[in-house]
Parts: structure tokens; C-alpha cells; sequence
């Protein structure tokens, strides 16, 4: 069978495919941006994922696309498809991942419930919105935000001036209402070409700063109902539109108890990193089984408890692997996963899980650990 | 820290060290004996590791060299030592993974229970030891045997006589009582240079025509006295001999209930391959953090049970991945480990690995998954 995968992107999802690919005696070729990325180890060419020659000439080499991050154009993933390249997940999903106005639209259309939304070209429109929800609201631009970046919360129709000012015709933000939210909360999913799918159970987010901080699987009181609601939205999703690969949903949960669709990432997700330590088919595998159309793997989980913690920034001097000796001397249980990367502030260089029967014991190591990183 | 590990032969224990370096930002560099070898995707050059000039260039390039199996010859590991290489484990230590008289000895020495041994030069020695046992004994080659081979159970004095032949002035064969044994045991260990030792559980090995089929964590009915015994000998071992890095200790249970020491093996083992799935820390992170000195991870199991099946030979036709469809959809909890081998009959080509609460449905699980791998 064919069993040669292709990544555009090297980044630490590329990265984290590498040993399940290791495992399963698959061959995984990265298009990395640069030299010296976190999955340069699996390189096979540098190469800008906007260079439509240099993405052409990488398919060649492989049985199957897939992808470390949502940023391909369209028309390159479309003229692929085009060529009988295998991509994973296609472009049709891809689009609501790349355009959070389409998405909207989308899940609006599939019946999902989403935070109140509108798609807004000036800031008439953004007034006549914030007159309706209370005077507060999030912009977001439509296209190219991550991890916070293309969000902002407005009070006055002209705090996102800058942005409309930028628009090119035709063009419009995404405004939504400022949801009252007790909590955040991801839903991973993973589905086959052929159609089977799977759900990892429903974990509960932190954020910091709008970028992951830490992840407890499963989300604590989720049992019941509510984990199934989620399941369900991850799953209407998935087949709505067609998803193939990993697939996380991230949710609201409102102080008044509903679930609301916030942001959905069609890739192996950092909200899905504890499943390489905590079940038995951990998210990259399963990734890579699911893009070649391979049966899916159990997504059982081992101990009652999963945290996972990223560790943000890294040291102001030196590298992770100069925190071993006192990470793993005072955290032996804990697993250590490092990208590679260079510390720099805010970036995410690696993460750390615990896995146990004590949500209380395991939020303590893999809180502890992480913070040997850090200065 | 240093963080360049080299590994001279490029098998398939070379590549399952790849994930746990890439988890762990450990550069992982192989000196394979030929291209298309198993860890051939972390090989940086090909030579022979009996070539004193190959061996010592490729550790010019690496902070700590280690092996995938123990056939350097002591003359270069000695060179490497004095040239201030960080060799892992070291040539005092390999010296008795390499020659089993020495082995014999140096066990005897420590104290250590071993079956009744001899040195033997010729076939009239042989006949007073076989004389003495009941007229049946096992004859080994003291170095170069491996998986059965240089193995051979004599029950005449002239059954050996090629192999007396074969010696050169001043070697001699190795005899052994045949022991009466209810089964085999391992007990694995990992030893750091600074002097940490840790312990997985006892396992329980079950040996095809001389090579390792099957493997049971822990090994059943070891509780208690017996795992303590057993983890008393590999610890005597791995202190006395000096090991650095993984150490199996193979082990007869008798038929009256003694443990005896059967070989060392001074690297990761067929018998750990079980606790990369069913340990905290499996045996080749712990064999990388062991040969760079850092602090060894908990070997804590999270399932009762681990039961490891070997797949030996492979499909007659195509490769393992051919197979995936049916073993992956009728086990989707089983742990597939492909070493990228071509199928041979009797060849190591990967394992399987299933983890439970119920021995009998984890050894169902298992040796019905490795059976999709067979003809």
C-alpha cells in the first residue's frame, strides 16, 4: 500500500508525526519554510508553501498531502486535487478552516450552535451589532489569525477602524458576540476518507493571553450529556464538511450551560497533545492512519486523568534539555516533549503531560515540571 | 548539555531510539552497515563497525556513543575510551555481553546463580562434564551467537567436534548443564553513569526455535519474592559489571523454583519492547537518557498486563503495511511496530504490543493481531 505521507510545514505538528510514522514503517517527507525548523529531521526540501512549483514538485515525491498548519492557498490545493494528488484534509474542508466567515456561515447552515455572529464591511455595521449584544463584541479578521493574533474585543464601533481601513473591496470582518463563557473546552475527532470516524473524550482548555496554556483530559465534569453534545457537534462537523485527518473543535461552555462552536482546526491540535501519552492512539498517529485511509486506532484512555502543559517561552538562557536533570530528577512520572525550537517569549517550545488517578497529584507534576522550564 | 547520541549499527533497536530523541530534542545519529537498514532514516553514514578508522570518525561527530548491538570489537571500544569518547555502555562492561566464559566467570564471582559451566577445550573435557550432567549439556560459542546461533544442546562429547575444530590455540567452547526450566524470565534494568538505577517489572519470555516470540509484563505469578530475587540479580549484575544504559538480565525459572542467569544483554532487548507501550518510560528513552547521564523515568505500568508478540518472518507476499486493513480494523486497540524490514522467513520485522486489565483477552488481542502479519 502506499505509505509515503507528505507534510507542507515544519513546525511541531510535522514534528510529532515523525515517531508515529517511525513507528508504523511510514515515510514522512516535510516541505519545511526554512532550514532548522522543529521537523527539519524529516525535511526533504525547504520550500514556501505559497510557491504553487515548489508545492507541485513536493507532491510529486508523495502518496498522500497533508499538512502542519491550514495556510496553503486554495488554488494550489485545488490544482492538486485537480493533478489526482491525494490531499488530507481536501481543500473543500480546508476553506472553513482558512476563513473564519465562511466558517460561520457553515456551521450556521449545519445547525451548530455558534455565538451570535455578523459579517461586517464598516463600522456602521459594527455599531448596529455592538447596539445589539451590550456594547462589547470580538472582531476577527477573517483570514490568518492563530493563537490570538486577528482577534480583538471592541467596545465602540471604532476600535477596528485600523482593520476595516486595510479591507480590500469585497472584503469584511467577522464580528461576534463577547460570549459569556465558564469555561473553554476542544473536541477532537478523527475521520477517514472512507468515512469512519472517532472521538477522543472532550477536554477542558486554558488560555493565556489567547494562547493555549493547558489541557486536563478529559474535561472535568463532562461526563453524560455533555460529552456527548460535543461529540456530536465534532462529528456534524467532521461529515458536514467533509474533514479528513484530525479534526478539533474548540467550545464555549456559557455560564448558562450551553456549548457554542468557537474555532475548529483541521490538523493534529495542541488542545489534542496529552493523547500521545494519555490514550492508546495518541493524535499524529492518528492523524497519519486517518490521511492514508487507514482504520483508526482506539482512543481509550489508560488513567482516569490526562494534563498536558505547555511550556511557553522556554529559559531566558540556555536550552530545555539544560532543565532535564532537575525536571526529570523531581518529575520522573512526566513526559517531556521538546520541539526543538529556540526559546523566545510567548513561543511554544515543547510541552510536558501527567497522566494518574488524582486530577489534584497529575495537575501538580505536569504544572511543577513545566515550570523548570521557565525562568 | 550534549545532546548528540551516535549509534553504531543501524537495526531495528537503533530505530526505535528515533522517537523517544525526537520527543526528547536528542539528535540521534546511526552508523548503519549498509543503506536501507531499519534506522537507515537516522543513518548519517554507512560503515563497518569492525573498521577502526569508520568508528572513530563517526565518533567524532557525536557527545555519547551507544550501540545497537555489542559486536565492536574491544581493541576500538578501548581506542575510543582513550581518545575520551563516551562510550555507552563501556568496553569493561560489553566485554561480558561479548564473551559468555567471561560471562560465566564474572557471574560466578559476583555470587549470582547460574547453571553448573565449564570451560572446554576439547571433546574429552566435554565428555567429563556431560558425564557428570547426565549425559546432556549445552555447548555455546563463547562469542558471535545471537538469537539461537552458536547454541547447540549435545547429548554426545562428539557432537561439538566441529566447532573444537573450529577454535583457534588457547579458546575453548562454553559447556552448560541443560536446565530443567518451568520458564524464562527477564528482568530489565537501566543504569546511568552517575550511578541511578531503575527496574521494570519481571517479565515472562516465550523463546521459537531459540528466538523470542512472545513476551508477558509482569511475567504472571511473580509478585513479591520472585520479582524481588530477580531485581536483586540484575541490579548485582549492572553494579558489578559496570553497565551504563538498558541491561536485560534473561533468567531460567527451574522446575524447583530457582531463578539462573541465562545471558546479558547490555542494550535495549526484545524483552522490553513491551514497555513502550505498556511502561511510563519504555526502554529506549531510558536507554538515552541512561547514556547521557540524565535521570531515569519512571517505570511504573499503567494497565495490568502488557503481552508483547513478535511478528517473525512476515508476509510471504508484500510488506507489513499490506496487512494494516484487516489487523488495524479487527484490533484497533494493538500497537503496531513495523521495523521497515523486508520479509524474510524467521526475520525480526516488527511486533505488537496489547495492554489490559485481562491476561487472556490481552494475549488474544496480541497474538491474534501478529497473526494478520503471517501467512
Amino acid at each position: 500500500m502506499m505509505m509515503i505521507v507528505g507534510v507542507i510545514g515544519a513546525g511541531q505538528l510535522a514534528r510529532m508525526m515523525i515517531p508515529a510514522a517511525v513507528e508504523l514503517g511510514i515515510e514522512l517527507r516535510v516541505l519545511a519554510e526554512a532550514d532548522g525548523m522543529s521537523a527539519g529531521l524529516a525535511a526533504v526540501g525547504v520550500g514556501d508553501y505559497r510557491d504553487r512549483d515548489a508545492v507541485l514538485a513536493f507532491a510529486d515525491t508523495v502518496d498522500v498531502l497533508t499538512f502542519d498548519h491550514e495556510h496553503v492557498p486554495q488554488e494550489i490545493l485545488r490544482e492538486l486535487v485537480d493533478r489526482g494528488v491525494a490531499v488530507h484534509p481536501g481543500p473543500d474542508a480546508l476553506l472553513y478552516a482558512q476563513d473564519k466567515l465562511l466558517m460561520r456561515e457553515k456551521l450556521t447552515e449545519l445547525g451548530l450552535p455558534v455565538p451570535d455572529w455578523a459579517r461586517v464591511e464598516n463600522s456602521d455595521e459594527l455599531a448596529a451589532f455592538l447596539s445589539d449584544h451590550g456594547s462589547r463584541a470580538v472582531v476577527k479578521t477573517p483570514r490568518g489569525g492563530y493563537d490570538g493574533k486577528g482577534v480583538r474585543v471592541v467596545r465602540a464601533a471604532d476600535e477596528a477602524d485600523d482593520w476595516f481601513a486595510a479591507l480590500t473591496e469585497g472584503d469584511a470582518l467577522l464580528v461576534e458576540e463577547l460570549v459569556d463563557f465558564s469555561r473553554e473546552l476542544a473536541q477532537q475527532v478523527a475521520r477517514r476518507p472512507s468515512g469512519e470516524i472517532v472521538s477522543w473524550p472532550l477536554v477542558e482548555t486554558v488560555q493565556a493571553d489567547g494562547v493555549c496554556s493547558e489541557v486536563i483530559a478529559p474535561a472535568p465534569h463532562s461526563a453524560g450529556r455533555l460529552a456527548d453534545v460535543a461529540r456530536q457537534i465534532a462529528v456534524t462537523v467532521a461529515e458536514g464538511i467533509g474533514v479528513t485527518g484530525a479534526l478539533a473543535v474548540e467550545l464555549f461552555q456559557t455560564t448558562d450551560g450551553r456549548l457554542l462552536v468557537n474555532e475548529l482546526a483541521m490538523r493534529p491540535h495542541n488542545s489534542g497533545h496529552w493523547s500521545m501519552d494519555g490514550s492508546t492512539t495518541g493524535q499524529f498517529e492518528q492523524h497519519l492512519r486517518a490521511v492514508l485511509d487507514l482504520p483508526l486506532g482506539s482512543t481509550e484512555i489508560h488513567d482516569e486523568w490526562s494534563v498536558m502543559v505547555n511550556i511557553l517561552g522556554g529559559p531566558v538562557e540556555g536550552t530545555l534539555a539544560d532543565r532535564y536533570a532537575t525536571a526529570m530528577s523531581q518529575h520522573p512520572s512526566v513526559k517531556v516533549h521538546n520541539y526543538g525550537k529556540a526559546p523566545r517569549p510567548g513561543r511554544k517550545v515543547g510541552h510536558v503531560t501527567a497522566v494518574g488517578d488524582d486530577l489534584d497529584d497529575v495537575t501538580y507534576q505536569a504544572r511543577a515540571a513545566a515550570a523548570h522550564f521557565a525562568d
